[in-house]
């Protein structure tokens, strides 16, 4: 380990000097038959006032990695912990940030407004925006540029798997599931392969209870204990 | 724009220090019935001698993001440039790196031999592993996690893409597609779903020449010009 030691000694932090580095989350939600983006208004310079997305700075005392420093800025600036969040990629570069080069992590979560209104409620700051609405937003850095990688992104993963599940109520109807999911596409679906991949699925049991939707009844579902819905995706093996 | 002039001045980066950031690429390619990764060994501390990832510092003059330090770093340390680089993601923390607090932004490839083997005859320090040997092998970091990470995701992305082409040379059977892709799996797959993937994407025509397989012929196809496989996924809207 000596020559580890003498190169930390040695180490020149001036030849290659690191960027910024931030992390900003993109957390979506289903609200009013709308896909909805949470936005905070940037109390600081630079871009005081813009709109953006929740995040910050790591601190390197206090969190042991990005995921940490997502979830404690989420926390602070809107009192949301998101069951699920995941990494969504970095962008990086000289022109992004007018301090410097800098370099960002960006997470995403899709979260079920159920768990969000109680305390965006408290947070003056904060606000859900409907997707088709952020052009009426001046936001803040390309944080534009991430909110549209993070709609590809759900909008892809939807595609193949049951991700939608995380925007509905702890029990739902595959009525429901079908909705979040044309909502979150923008546009219409084939219901019997959603249906059909649901089943296949194996992630979900019937509460024996029902819902009334118009005239009929339909079964209600729930998630069973301990599944990871993000795993899932229809694939080779199962086809 | 004044109060973001003012802001430059003030900008206090000691309050929150930047943490070292560097960017790895983890390749892939298939050779002699495995899937093979590739290691470089370090030519300096720390960890010198262990074998990591081929990648290093952003260099903020020349470099216009993480995709082109990648690549910059491919190219002087293994002459290769993949046709496709995907972010895998980040890993960050206080107790990956001797020398402090630090990120590393993780790219991944997968290349077919015919195009990485002539360059990385040159180099002596580069080596093409099994996966299945890796522990072979006294890894820097926790590039072994990294390589974990990317070979997920390769599997995942196989599972619903028709990724496995990159391996292929231009053209291609059938049954070196399904070969490709089991070899990639580690397991078999059904080939009539296979075929049937292979056939709605759109994205691939018949040479019109055909391959000796055995006793019988098998005819060759190749990619449609400017054809993006890693965009295609098996969806709700094809199903």
């Amino acid at each position: 380990m000596t020559a580890d030691v003498d190169y930390l000694n040695r180490y020149d932090a001036s030849r290659f000097p690191s960027p910024l580095v931030t992390v900003d989350s993109v957390l979506f939600t289903l609200h009013q038959q709308s896909l909805c983006v949470l936005l905070v208004e940037r109390a600081a310079p630079p871009q005081q006032g813009l709109w953006g997305l929740p995040g910050g700075f790591i601190d390197m005392q206090q969190d042991d990695g990005t995921r940490a420093t997502a979830l404690r800025k989420l926390t602070e600036k809107t009192g949301i912990v998101p069951s699920w969040l995941e990494e969504l990629g970095t962008v990086s570069g000289p022109g992004r940030d007018p301090r410097g080069w800098s370099l960002t992590v960006a997470w995403f979560a899709l979260i079920a407004w159920e768990d969000c209104e109680p305390h965006i409620a408290t947070v003056s700051d904060a606000r859900w925006v409907p997707v088709e609405q952020l052009g009426d937003y001046a936001l803040a850095f390309d944080h534009g540029d991430i909110i549209q990688m993070a709609l590809s992104r759900l909008r892809q993963k939807t595609m193949y798997s049951l991700l939608p599940v995380y925007a509905l109520p702890a029990c739902f109807t595959h009525g429901q599931l079908q909705e979040a999911t044309e909502i979150i596409l923008g546009q219409p679906i084939q219901r019997k392969s959603l249906i059909r991949r649901f089943e296949a699925s194996g992630m979900f049991e019937e509460t024996g209870e029902s819902a009334a939707t118009g005239a009929r009844k339909a079964r209600l579902w729930r998630r069973k204990p301990g599944v990871d819905i993000h795993l899932f995706s229809r694939n080779l093996l199962a086809d």
